[in-house]
């Protein structure tokens, strides 16, 4: 096993970040995970994106040991690997410190369904996790996980329709079926808190769209009635 | 017929949009409208740009059957036909998600006339139409051609005087006589939204700039005795 | 005479405007003067800029009249004339819609000096107008300068001194000893309108920096004692 | 001595300023010092980014005289000389206007840490000097320095933890071990100040995040059981 292809699909998927202004320097990291060797590539920590190459990219099987790779994986990584457990349909994850998606995210709160271009990728707002208690911060990568986890749970949502969440005072974490695929809710993700933000400046009693508009728009893209994009 | 320099028209404006800023991913489409042989061309559903070729764009006939291509159009398509049947200058319709037009459509809010860079190209606020009552979600694209007629029917708007609109809750239509033209439009649309938010936020009192000045501006550009530019 | 060097001059200062992000499409204009000769070059009206060639650039006499070129000159003409001949001291002089510098001007609100950005280039407020009274908007361009040099008159102001200006509900113009100078200008007070902006959403109850700082930042960079950049 | 290596570092640092969107025009200088020959490097006064060349960087020694070099140092190198002999661990020192960090200075706020993104840098607000008395000002930018060097002292910050400090009414400094940390720190200061506008934007009762938090986060990154990046 090299493992290439995993990496390749990692390693492209990391480099969208930079290209797509959704980190700075070393900030950020995506994850892909084969369900069926029990591995996860991901990036390794702290190298620049400039810097990196494929081969760089660091196989991690699913109790968090280095399966294969010269390097340290993302620190974050537990956090993916707690994602993975909980969330069976997920095939890719991505953290980024985007600008906007930080500053809903330091503001601790849900963002707002305020329009269609929200309710084409989600049919919620996109929840913000509680603050972390200290007694879980001692463990804090795989606390942040559960955080999400926890969040889900608590107010019913499935990961497979809801790809995105806020982690209080912290940021976004974004997922998906593939690694491609969570790197494009991630830049969904930041534009719809941008939008969000500019629609309170402009009108602070902005109300949610209404429930009827919502399911509309999500089944255009969603589901078996889908009737977006090009057939199979 | 092979539909070639209207699909060269179409592919070309809808290339603007990323380009000017205006759409992410896949979102948007610019159609234009050949009258004459009762057909428009439009962007396919769901294609990238940089995968876009001018052989993808897609013929509809006037009652939104394909009438030439391999592919699906714009799941918007209905809306484009909608605007071409009720306003007869129009020969090119953009859509897009660009940002500030966004952040005011969900605002639900019409985008006050504060200054000459709005008057060089309409003489009235834009218009935000209504929300859309739920029992015309069902045919949700072609009601949304209808919002924006039912808005300028009641507003007493000229299509080819006002040439822009956003439905409220949803984004913003630009129109134009020609595809290039309507995302000009599109994108002046953009600009001068996000110019009235930094208005706002800068002198929450502002008003509008009246009239005379407003008509001054407007016929500079536009008009029998318009000067801006240079001579037929 | 060609005005060969007029033009190169007018010709370059025009084509930073874009490259700046101070203009979109046909939007803005650059002229400069050769007060010898007794002609000003200046951009043709609704001429893109990447299809703007040196030899596209208008001359045009003190009177308006075209002196040389096959254009017809920018729509701004007889301002640019009106400010020349109050403004002796000015050799360039610049129109844009730049985003920042519209929304003040539209907000009819002078910018006040928050820091030493500013006071590296101006010693008070930046001013703006009042908005143009209905008699005079008949010859609106003339006018326009004219609403700059009474601004200027009523508060004692030294064009010098001050090379830039905000038009109520219109927009900003900056002026310089070289068309270049006047570019670089407009492009401060696009930034030190963002600043101001961002100052006051930060800070509502912001003060003016006290003048003894604004004199030690004005005069690091102006005067016989100035010690910022090279000698002579 | 011909002072290579220091001025490339110097040179290095200083030319990143404009890729990474931190400096206009002339605006903005890095330093760094050779502590054993008791030099420092730095950008010369008033020359454009794409004008300046490594041998351009002047060589100034520790009381202010050129060591080496054709070209007037920036009007600023006694505020740099003023830290570098009171921090002695700092080994490079960065000045910009750069835009939300300025915005904050002139607003005359400390920047709170909101968020992990902070607390991966600093463990405290970013800190804001007083503004400068009058009886301060004939000896600007000594003063400037110990403007900054007092408020680290009434505050007890220790330079090597906190690299960034806004100084009131002018703008942002930043430091570090090498000119590209410190480069790197400006940046981040820049990220800084435009997340916690936007926090503050959404969610004007944001309180900081807690001390627990940010003491993992900084520990993750600094010190002896850090775990973010590669080993040594």
């Amino acid at each position: 096993m090299n493992f290439q292809s995993l990496r390749q699909e990692c390693y492209e998927a990391n480099m969208q970040l930079p290209k797509l202004g959704l980190v700075l320097y070393t900030f950020g990291n995506v994850s892909c995970i084969d369900r069926k060797e029990g591995v996860i590539a991901i990036k390794p920590s702290g190298i620049d994106y400039e810097a990196l190459h494929p081969e760089d990219i660091v196989i991690v099987d699913l109790d968090g040991k280095v399966a294969d790779g010269a390097l340290r994986p993302s620190s974050d990584t537990n956090t993916h690997l707690e994602l993975y457990r909980a969330f069976s349909s997920v095939g890719g994850i991505v953290h980024t410190h985007s600008t906007f998606a930080v500053a809903w995210a330091q503001a601790k709160r849900d963002v707002p369904i305020y329009g269609t271009t929200h309710a084409d990728h989600l049919t919620v707002d996109i929840p913000c996790t509680d603050f972390m208690p200290d007694k879980r911060i001692q463990n804090y990568e795989t606390e942040t996980g559960r955080q999400i986890i926890d969040c889900f749970f608590k107010l019913h949502l499935a990961p497979a329709e809801v790809p995105m969440v806020l982690v209080a005072g912290h940021g976004p974490f974004a997922w998906g079926p593939t690694a491609a695929k969570a790197v494009y809710n991630a830049r969904i993700l930041e534009e719809l808190c941008k939008m969000a933000f500019l629609t309170e400046s402009i009108n602070p009693e902005t109300p949610r769209i209404k429930n009827s508009l919502v399911q509309k728009h999500y089944l255009r893209k969603h589901g078996k009635n889908a009737y977006y994009g090009q057939k199979g």
